[in-house]
């Protein structure tokens, strides 16, 4: 039952996720942990007719001995080789299929934190960042359940508990997962019609430490995580997904922003984020731990420190009504609104504005949302209207 | 004491193998069964002053899955990225270290037998044997002992008698393993001067189902697993090593010889092998399990069924006195003497001679020694005169 779980779990990534095509050349990534998963991955795409599965795994533990003892330069080293299979996949109109999750978020925790938070693979980020918004790939992003992960959320290793919440989170609870996404991407499609429809100039936060105003691009046009890529293959983005987003103005978030999750990021867990804007820039960020990986994140280039997502979940969220922080970015941003600093999605953009979408080889979300936080849609005149309030969806 | 064995072995490793310099860029390169080695070997490089330290891990039940369903086309492919990682530490004049060891030898048993032979990662190979004959990185290969190793050996996953028997062999259980590894390899030096003196013409092989003689080329000069790069610098390319090792001349072989060792290959055991060469051709491959996987290999390009290697083991070996089959050709091949079909090592042929070394994309080493098998040199006239009798080195 066990490899049961895992098989269908993975067949809805290959299927429903990333769509693998017949013939397709599919990178999947993941940690050594994660091994289970990436080969029932493997077996799901070439059941698809991929034509060759190319699994890749890196290990947080090599790269703690990295920040810990190699020279400086090495810290923002990306072997070349890794940029050459992302920009390979790319020309060849492949699929990716990313396993995320780090079984140990504090894993960082021990190093010097200056050293973790420069440590950055900006070539690497790039590559992949190209494939995205180039939309040269069909990918998608999906978590492995695993006992450390269910001790972190539970506080116990129960992980036919976390399997039972994956589950529900990604439908696979449902006598037909396939037309259940179906349904669900079509209830989120509206909501982006809505908003498309309603033509915000900016929204607002607030909320206990929030007061946010986010300035939207007037090309900035709202989607959800069902994309296409530039070759025409539909693709979900997330497994589970529950957000609606688009990528605002760079140029334009003023006020501050309380983080209402606990964020783990980069073998750090980051508690009591907060982030102060002006002229759509962090000009100052403060947390009760952890804050070192954001600063080092913030400072990586230019377009670090500026908005390049902002993206509305309400409580109806499958993953939020399971009422916990899983501190798995996957599965926290899609329980609740958030933002994401650094790089922006051209393709949210429509028309010239399009040159204005935020550059960065970061990309990193912060969720902002939750019972306690209203948003707003605000026109040019400064005049709102509810978004979402208590946490329920208003706009229709 | 665990993770203590486990950092000892490690440093062996970077320290006596490959002897990781200061600055140097080094690949490791397992399988994912290998993570806590592959581990204590990144600590222990970047403590040996590496720059960097790209780790690679395989996947063998995803390769599993690729040569289960890919299309035939896939069964000879690698991706380029892969080739370009071992040029890539080629030109940099960097530094590699394998972890070999398959925990479960027979995992490609109940696959279509032909695909497993065909299944070749032909530049994946001809990329590393590049690295290796033209002397461009300090190299080592080292085995990683786990509990399905240890049941493979003992019939029971005992993992500390397996460690107790890797120790031995690798002179972990000397007070200076450094300095015992210095002798080790002085005695070996020894060996292959006396044979380098001799100047044989060829090798004669006598035995149960064995009687081969494999012709030398003028220019073939004996070595040790102790090497030096193009760039000066030492290393030892197996830990252990045992053997006095030339590359014979690839069109004089005749005669037939039996496998005194089974054989772990790509996923299967190959048991009972036996080869028969003509004109240092081999012209017929039997065995009594896994012949495809041989047959595949062997019809993998023009030099793979002509031999490339031909190395000496006596009693002495500290592995062969362990008195076990490892299924692991590190440790099988420095019991008892072998012969390897495939790419030969110009490095060991002097003068003109050099370019008649055998090439091909493969190399793989068969057992042919043991108490039952007397080995002579001879010289042109065709005089005898012994190597190895009764398992005991004879020429001084």
């Amino acid at each position: 039952m066990s490899s049961d779980r895992l098989r269908r779990y993975a067949e809805l990534a290959v299927r429903v996720g990333a769509n693998v095509g017949d013939g397709q050349y599919v990178l999947v990534d993941g940690l050594v942990e994660h091994v289970p998963l990436v080969r029932a991955l493997a077996e799901a795409a070439y059941a698809a007719g991929a034509r060759f599965v190319d699994a890749r795994y890196a290990d947080l533990h090599v790269r703690h001995a990295m920040i810990d003892k190699a020279p400086e330069e090495t810290l923002r080293f990306t072997p070349p080789w890794m940029v050459q299979r992302l920009e390979q996949v790319g020309a060849d109109s492949g699929a990716q299929i990313i396993v995320v999750g780090n079984p140990e978020p504090e894993l960082f925790a021990d190093l010097d934190q200056e050293r973790v938070g420069r440590a950055q693979q900006v070539e690497f980020n790039e590559a992949h960042l190209k494939n995205v918004t180039s939309r040269a790939i069909n990918w998608s992003l999906v978590a492995y359940p695993n006992e450390s992960w269910a001790e972190t959320v539970y506080g116990e290793p129960d992980l036919d508990r976390l399997w039972a919440d994956v589950a529900t989170a990604v439908r696979l609870d449902e006598p037909d997962p396939v037309s259940a996404w179906d349904a669900h991407i079509d209830r989120l499609e509206e909501r982006a019609g809505t908003l498309n429809e309603a033509r915000f100039d900016a929204i607002r936060y607030v909320g206990p430490g929030t007061e946010l105003v986010v300035g939207l691009l007037p090309g900035s046009r709202w989607a959800t995580a069902a994309a296409k890529t530039a070759f025409g293959r539909r693709h979900v983005v997330n497994l589970p997904t529950e957000e609606v987003y688009t990528t605002p103005d760079p140029a334009r978030a003023e006020g501050v922003v309380r983080a209402t999750t606990d964020l783990a990021l980069g073998g750090r867990i980051v508690r009591g984020l907060e982030l102060r804007f002006e002229n759509g820039q962090v000009v100052d960020a403060t947390a009760e731990a952890g804050v070192e990986v954001v600063r080092g994140e913030l400072a990586t280039d230019e377009g670090a420190s500026r908005l390049g997502e902002v993206a509305l979940v309400d409580g109806t969220s499958r993953v939020g009504r399971l009422g916990r922080v899983f501190l798995n970015g996957l599965f926290d941003e899609n329980a609740s609104s958030h933002l994401a600093y650094g790089n922006g999605f051209p393709y949210c953009v429509e028309g010239a504005d399009e040159a204005a979408v935020n550059e960065s080889s970061i990309h990193t979300d912060v969720m902002i949302g939750g019972p306690g936080v209203d948003v707003f849609g605000l026109n040019a005149q400064g005049d709102a209207r509810p978004i979402i309030l208590r946490n329920e969806w208003q706009l229709t």
